[in-house]
């Protein structure tokens, strides 16, 4: 099958989650991700818990697709080699610390001398440029700084954190955005360009209308719980067996939904006929509805409001999701054959193109696999120059 | 300033959430997003509240940089109109309900034969295949059965939504991701394709390492808190006067930390010298850490943290994000002058790219603002005729 990206090649320096994530999409996608590690070590996250036969189930999962080659980018020898690369590449991504690239002589500036049409794309915590950009930054901080703590939690609670680490998830979403209008203004037009993405900027830009919910009234908004702010009922309830969420969008689906759970009368009751009626009276509306959800199991709910176009679902744990009959049709769960850890399971590819779909093509890189291939076939080096880069410690 | 994607066309027609967030990112990068509303109503989330001098804060914040032309599509006459257009377009996205395409007679089998290049984007609840596909979702909905909800959330509390409407965000910015990538592979061979994106499939994508410890352990993740799963301290702790999120990434910021609260005895210490043994014996460390803590206030804690590296922040709530120094000097807070709500702030674009940056460049459109413009220049209509198509209800 054809792929979106074949034949883009992208020089990958990141590290950990945000950036990785990046290139992943881009990988999925079809470019060739090359993934510069260090030496010995690699990428921190190879040593991540948990662990299948040794390897990280982390480091698999947002690594498949890619390829590895190890440099020490402070050796001189390593560093010509990785100028040769960069003059073949059309991408070099890296998410250090703002400034990192420079010290080790590798920053935009020089490798665009290198390369003119090289797009540089850095993800960083607070971004290359503003009075925190030196800051060191960690998901935790920025979701606390970038205010989805504040608006997430229960009722009355404390603010929470998002568990997946959204911080840096969407940065590395954001960052793919960037990477890919960058290539389509380079296609036009022959010229390259630097992008420049703060995790914290990422979370304002995702804040959806709590921004303007305070600039309107001057208020910050505070976590909700569960409940939809303005849409009653939109919540989960509690049934004889666990939840279920219930999502009554308007009153077309109120109608249904009374008669769904026999209590035809509600319908045109003057407390709850409308949905701004129904929101002014939730604390008289939660009790009956909460009452009457009891008294059936999740599942035998579930089936009643399916059948009658009723928004809603179970609160599913992650053995759920991953045995749920929709995310396995759609190959969201997919198996990858791994040299040491075997056949593990992964998340799939969430974008269904009808040309060229993205797969899960290869399992990620042991540390170093594609030293070798890379410096031969790229930078046309032979056996015996490989292996006295090797000796010196330079990859 | 120069535009990514300066020149593509993009043939708006979805509502609310998911593919308005995808289509403002388009927007914001110099595409000519030109939104289709129902004649008279438009786009629901115009009626969305908080209002601005009666204009949606909601709907200008999202719909920013497009243009709007109203059409009704079930009306023969502005069909004639729509499919005209569809010719002159890169792009067509919409977010209905699968199957609602098909019924209005304009499904993607139909637009490619009168645009055989075209990009058609669809962003639902569960995808346009699959036994869930049919049903309606709402963001609730997907959070619940993706599985963030069930892992986020206080220690041993309820699953817990996120606030911001993340099941529709992240959709909308996989679907930007899918029609760049088809673009990109559209330039370089000529050919179209459908791009199908499922909410509940992006909430699988997003969920970082929970499936990977799953796999590894059978075990379903449950909601942490704000405590990091495995490195000690990262979580808020308590100030004299709020919170402070405080992120310990490794040893050598653990020695620095025990420095900085006057505590070098702990760096020795054989229960916490290293992250291991800091999370082996948390409950220990827990209270002698939230005890010193507690003795100065957020803002003392900052300065102490920030002179010596050490990753923190405040939990902000969304006055003080809005008031941010880095936020506000990275252009995340900008204003649009509009006709009807004059000055109003809004989150900026948070892609930076040197060449091309995304600007927010003109408010969001009134309804049908752009109507006769876009029927004129694109379609060639004269003055009457566009009368007479208002006459008989077609836009």
């Amino acid at each position: 099958m054809e792929q979106a990206l074949k034949g883009i090649k992208v020089l990958d320096l990141t590290r950990v989650l945000a950036g990785p994530y990046c290139t992943m999409i881009l990988a999925d996608m079809g470019a060739d991700v090359i993934k510069v590690e260090a030496p010995i070590k690699g990428d921190d996250s190879r040593q991540f818990g948990p662990y299948v036969n040794g390897e990280s189930a982390y480091f698999m999962s947002i690594n498949r697709n890619k390829r590895s080659i190890t440099m020490n980018l402070k050796n001189p020898e390593a560093k010509k080699e990785f100028f040769k690369l960069i003059k073949s590449v059309d991408v070099v991504t890296e998410n250090f610390k703002p400034g990192t690239m420079e010290k080790l002589g590798l920053g935009y500036d020089v490798l665009k001398e290198i390369n003119p049409q090289i797009i540089y794309a850095a993800t960083s915590g607070f971004g290359h440029t503003g009075p925190y950009s030196a800051r060191p930054a960690y998901d935790g901080v920025v979701q606390a700084m970038g205010g989805i703590m504040s608006i997430t939690g229960q009722k009355g609670g404390k603010p929470t954190r998002v568990g997946p680490s959204v911080g840096d998830i969407m940065a590395g979403m954001f960052t793919a955005i960037g990477i890919l209008g960058a290539l389509h203004y380079r296609t036009e037009h022959g010229i390259g360009q630097k992008i420049d993405v703060s995790m914290l900027d990422c979370q304002v830009a995702v804040l959806e209308n709590a921004i303007s919910r305070y600039m309107a009234t001057g208020v910050s908004p505070k976590p909700e719980g569960n409940r939809h702010a303005s849409i009653v009922p939109f919540e989960p309830f509690d049934t004889s067996d666990g939840e279920i969420m219930i999502a009554v969008g308007n009153d077309s689906i109120w109608q249904k939904f009374c008669t769904q759970i026999q209590r035809e009368d509600l319908i045109s009751d003057t407390l709850f006929a409308t949905n701004p009626l129904r929101s002014e009276n939730y604390e008289h509306l939660r009790p009956i509805l909460g009452d009457i959800i009891k008294t059936k199991t999740t599942s035998e709910w579930q089936a009643i409001f399916d059948a009658n176009g009723i928004p809603n679902g179970p609160i599913n744990n992650i053995e759920s999701v991953v045995n749920d009959p929709q995310v396995n049709h759609r190959e969201m769960i997919v198996e990858m054959d791994h040299p040491i850890a075997n056949k593990i399971k992964i998340p799939g590819v969430p974008i269904k193109m009808s040309v060229t779909q993205g797969t899960v093509h290869k399992a990620s890189p042991i540390l170093g696999e594609d030293t070798a291939d890379i410096l031969k076939t790229m930078n046309g080096l032979t056996d015996s120059e490989i292996e006295n880069l090797k000796k010196i410690g330079a990859i």
